[in-house]
């Protein structure tokens, strides 16, 4: 036996989200256990670090699975880039003790949220890796509301009515909203979030940024854990799994 | 009759190209003067300043047609970007004097040129956004040779065997190759360009960024006027024609 972990990226605009489902349906997970169970001869599950709904992208996904004979890392990223479509793409093999799981062993995940605002035409050739506002959004207002996040919260008010998650208290460690040229990015990252939890707070902010809710509605929105006095939940294609770190790794700020 | 000017972006990547062609091949010509037909109720022809390829992409394409009847520009530009396909965005409408013509009066036209090198992973997110070369590329050779470039020269080492233009000579005000964050970018403006012009431009300083041919090779291929002397043609999906400018207005370098 041996345990092998995936750095991975996917473009989500042509997958059902991570999760495998049923036969048909094609799934981040599914197309890589297909090609996986291809290259050993044997049924592979894969487990990830974050299960990305339908449309939300990855740069940064890790997952790890386990194999009955040990092959080269370079053998397996080789053969399953070979396997699997070109909307994913493993850009790592690492061979990892049998105590390292992609999931219960993180301990920080960090999202991107792109924003495209305050320009009237949709954007044609981003069309499924930003979220476009036609109005303008105060960035500055965002970015003051945003810091009310920062810390260890019960994020239940930005969370998603059939989240099936135990935990609804996270600690976030990162929370920027910046203009990045043409575009607004919200960089967010916590030992771990709730389903919807950055969509709904991307919702939430953009309310705050077009002057509709105060900037101080943040902390209230937070402080009450309702669902229903946050903003709406934003479509997935404009967010992206950036990163996952491990015990031993160290964040690192700046570009990211 | 009333004459109007279009500014464009759109996703090369559906498009058997700008040129309309016979029924049943998708066109970025073809679905915008259906569009145009249907809001004007008569035939109408798009001119286009640049006739790009299959594949490649444009931020900032011009267009003008002629119309029986005068329409609010706002109107015009709403009703477009309804009536045809989200992989082309019409941003800007402007009533233009009869004088005006997309081709015939462009002075200036600039296209962008994306490279991922040294990353052995295609990427999946941008796979049809830029060109990929696995092995590592040196942008400081590729730039150098660039410079060779600058000027008003026949560039019919870098012409296709089909280009149509009658005047292979052009002259290149700006040339750039610049490392911007994983990609390395290729900014080229001339008053011109032939067929391919870009793309074997890039396929050339490509073998020279791998030391496969010395950074004066450049110059001598240019001198030579002999396609056969140049590199190979890229592919299109890197290629972006950025912008296009008419006397009086005043080209913008720095972020283009």
């Amino acid at each position: 036996m041996a345990r092998y972990r995936l750095l991975l990226e996917y473009d989500g605009t042509g997958f059902r989200g991570w999760q495998r489902q049923r036969a048909g349906i094609v799934t981040v997970q599914g197309v890589l256990e297909e090609g996986l169970q291809r290259l050993f001869g044997h049924e592979v599950t894969l487990i990830g670090a974050g299960r990305t709904d339908t449309g939300v992208h990855a740069r940064g996904q890790v997952a790890h699975f386990d194999a009955q004979k040990a092959r080269e890392g370079w053998v397996i990223l080789r053969a399953l880039n070979v396997l699997t479509p070109e909307t994913v793409t493993v850009l790592a093999v690492d061979a990892v003790d049998a105590a390292f799981h992609a999931r219960f062993s993180a301990v920080y995940r960090e999202y991107l949220f792109r924003i495209v605002a305050g320009r009237s035409a949709m954007p044609a050739l981003d069309r499924r890796r930003v979220w476009h506002h036609p109005r303008p959004l105060r960035v500055d207002w965002m970015e003051s509301a945003a810091q009310a996040l920062l810390g260890t919260h019960d994020f239940s008010a930005f969370r998603a009515s059939f989240c099936q998650s135990k935990e609804p208290v996270k600690t976030m460690s990162r929370m920027e909203v910046r203009q990045v040229g043409e575009e607004i990015h919200l960089r967010v990252g916590a030992n771990g979030f709730l389903q919807h939890m950055v969509r709904n707070i991307v919702g939430t902010l953009s309310l705050i940024g077009r002057g509709e809710w105060p900037v101080e509605a943040m902390g209230e929105i937070l402080a009450s854990r309702d669902r229903r006095r946050a903003g709406p939940t934003v479509p997935p294609w404009g967010l992206y799994l950036e990163k996952v770190l491990y015990p031993g790794q160290v964040q690192q700020n700046g570009q990211g």
